[in-house]
């Protein structure tokens, strides 16, 4: 076999997701032996494939595959403003495609055997044993002391210094961003986000009868400076700003704009609430810093939660609301008085736990290796003018589907074929990003994942070339 | 010794508390041993004591000490429409109260050592092991199956028929009580309340921005039928009441008041929310109906929760929202989308255990005996002119001190005195109640609860000599 033979298998094997991206070349001794192939045959394909830039020579290591732009489709375009579609709810799309029979794409969870849950249950035993009145008895706001405790060094991860008598602990992000709203918004009051974001956060904010207003976001930069500072100008009683691996487009917020960000809000006296549960998911290097990092005066409202890295259900979160810490404390009391005792005991034992660091590497790099798997997938799959993003963290894709095909007829064909996905309208108030569908890769990627996304190219492609749904996607 | 001194003795150890009512009184043959009485003196003084009222005879078996009036107080009056005193928030009369050096008489908690802790304890060792994904993974609304089925079950113990399919579960009828309110009413509406009530429900009206109206309730019968019909003509957006063993007045609605109230509501069309969580807490017979017993359309939101008999920081709460089923799912995405799983899954493996009704029994009998206790110590202690509940159910006490008594006076010097208690315009959103204090029951009847009682007394005897006091109450 000539090297340029065996340079096409290797790039073909790359090509495919076979050998992914970090992933060691076949050595020269197993060419030989298994292909048959001459080693000067193989160091010469080593090479050409080196100089195409698809590999790189380790030191006494071998070959491994570089994660170049070349295996990627090109990125989103900002989203077009397209006429408003039907809005689902996002339960209703939850529910969906949350069922068993289901490849779920289309929810954000994440996937149990990447999770410790059975550390998290040794915990919980040794706990509800040792100190039942603890496991059992009140756990009155701000929350435990040992929780607080470890968040607030977790806080330091981010860049922001925290003591643990700023925090306060919540039932999930979720209800910490309720309590943040609550705090500083009233009904009919207009509120900054990004777009797209997630719908969990829409949906809270118009439930609340507060006005959700779209800054145009890009997956590259997150959201736009100039529109945020113009809108910011018209008075909005808050933002809200996911800045780390934005879910669905997976932006992060550079430093600089993060520092601007935060000065505009201080200078505006607009409260800004963050969510930054995707923080901790960087796939290499130190985690992004927090906004919190960033403010000076307190008028940044830093909500996270471990459900994204240790468990869901756990429903342990908490916010640091800066100078509205009263009046959250307050909105705490108010709505649900005080949060499950026990969840938020095992988290603080295992964040304390060594434990921690060993898990969280573990799943930065499974997140890597199966959003780039899932990547070079949607790009064998799906017809020509997809475009996809290309996160550095976190375990969503955001797609974009060529002209002409409507994420949300996509959808609805797609559930009927055993595939779910979240479609783009869901990540705006106004029904935008009708041309995009959020796929999730929070689970290890295998011939099941491959063969739906095979089948939602054939169904995009279809789409593509129907008229009527042509129609459909313009109407 | 003549049959008179032995009849007082006995009468003496039952005033003082020392034989409870349906405690067994010594025997014949123990005052002949210990007392050195004749057979003859000992069952005369029996048959003398019978007479009186205050013992029974049982065959077989002895005589007993009877629950007679004459052991208590008199009830309290209805509140006479005191000045707006001073505004306490509950926090801080919580924080206050529940500091382990105090003899906590001033919160509603539960006394851990009554509760099922390390039965709950192994249910959660089990439940994390055997099925951690469940334990730690999401539990969407409405909640686990497994925990709204046994739910159901326990609605039906309160006359109501209720099946999984109409229970949310939520973090805490805290969090019930606030996606009611979320789901039926908008800021600036009225909403009817019990005026005493728990303050709780107050605040949290109030931080809602509604405005809570007091309908005037008294310990017999709980609201004022008359007043509750004429408020309920201005139009209120809705109605929280609580229809058994009313926290702090221990009052119980009879079965025709409740369909009564309930067919107001449902003719007028205003969402009646109730909280039910004292129930449970009957000390004698079967538990009360709910006010969804009588609900026929659907008016009727049920919010309850274990936090009284299981425990308090396991914060498993759930409402039956009739009507209201979408607009209150709607309510607990947007405020916190989903509770702590494992919690939810152990109160259903209890809740389904043989233990838990051996379990309310004891629960049962000890608050009645310490409520009794109380009340004794009380009329012991408290100055001439004290009155006092005398609730069939619960576990606290509404005490309406003598004339010239300032409760919150009282509260803040009790606290320097080591002894919590709650003061009374707590329990009134404009104020009222400033003659009256709860003081909880929940604990074991001891020598400190006793030496508190007995300085909580010297202390309203001096507030009640002092004219300073008088006037600053008067204010």
């Amino acid at each position: 076999m000539l090297y340029e033979d065996v340079a096409q298998r290797l790039e073909r094997l790359i090509h495919d997701g076979t050998l992914l991206p970090g992933h060691r070349l076949p050595s020269v001794r197993h060419l030989r032996d298994r292909w048959g192939v001459s080693v000067a045959t193989a160091q010469h394909a080593f090479r050409v494939l080196e100089t195409r830039g698809l590999v790189e020579a380790r030191a006494r290591s071998g070959y491994y595959v570089r994660d170049t732009p070349r295996l990627w489709l090109p990125a989103p375009e900002p989203a077009a403003p397209r006429p408003e579609t039907e809005r689902l709810r996002g339960l209703s799309v939850l529910r969906e495609t949350a069922t068993p029979d289901l490849v779920a794409l289309g929810t954000a969870l994440p996937d149990p055997q990447h999770l410790p849950l059975h550390a998290l249950g040794r915990l919980a035993t040794r706990i509800s044993r040792e100190s039942p009145e603890l496991a059992f008895g009140y756990a009155l706001p701000p929350g435990p002391a040992p929780l607080r405790r470890v968040l607030a060094a977790h806080a330091a991860d981010a860049g922001a210094t925290v003591q643990p008598g700023d925090i306060i602990t919540t039932t999930g992000v979720m209800e910490a961003m309720y309590l943040c709203l609550a705090a500083t918004t009233r009904p009919g009051d207009r509120v900054l986000v990004q777009s797209p974001t997630y719908f969990g956060i829409i949906e809270k904010i118009q439930f609340m009868g507060r006005v959700a207003i779209e800054v145009p976001s890009t997956a590259e930069h997150g959201i736009d400076l100039g529109s945020f500072e113009r809108l910011l100008a018209e008075g909005p009683a808050a933002c809200v700003l996911v800045p780390n691996f934005n879910n669905p487009c997976g932006s992060v917020l550079s430093d600089q704009d993060k520092a601007r960000v935060v000065s505009l809000c201080t200078r505006a006296k607009v409260p800004l609430i963050e969510d930054d549960i995707y923080g901790e998911l960087v796939f290499e290097g130190q985690r992004p810093t927090s906004l919190k990092s960033f403010d000076r005066k307190g008028w940044v409202l830093s909500c996270c939660s471990v459900s994204k890295v240790l468990s869901p259900g756990l429903r342990v979160g908490w916010v640091v609301p800066g100078r509205f810490y009263d009046a959250v404390l307050d909105a705490k009391l108010a709505v649900s008085f005080a949060s499950a005792s026990l969840p938020q005991l095992v988290v603080a034992a295992y964040l304390e736990s060594g434990g921690y660091d060993t898990h969280i590497r573990r799943l930065r790099t499974a997140y890597r290796e199966q959003v780039t798997a899932v990547g070079l997938a949607v790009r064998r799959h799906f017809p020509a003018g997809t475009r996809c993003t290309r996160p550095a963290g976190g375990h969503v894709l955001w797609v974009q589907l060529p002209e002409g095909v409507d994420a949300i007829a996509l959808y609805r064909r797609a559930l009927r074929h055993g595939v779910g996905i979240a479609p783009g309208p869901l990540f705006s108030p106004t029904g935008r990003h009708s041309g995009f569908v959020r796929i999730n890769c929070a689970s290890p990627f295998d011939e099941r994942t491959d063969g739906a996304l095979a089948k939602l190219g054939e169904l995009a492609r279809a789409d593509q070339l129907s008229p009527k749904r042509v129609a459909r996607a313009a109407r």
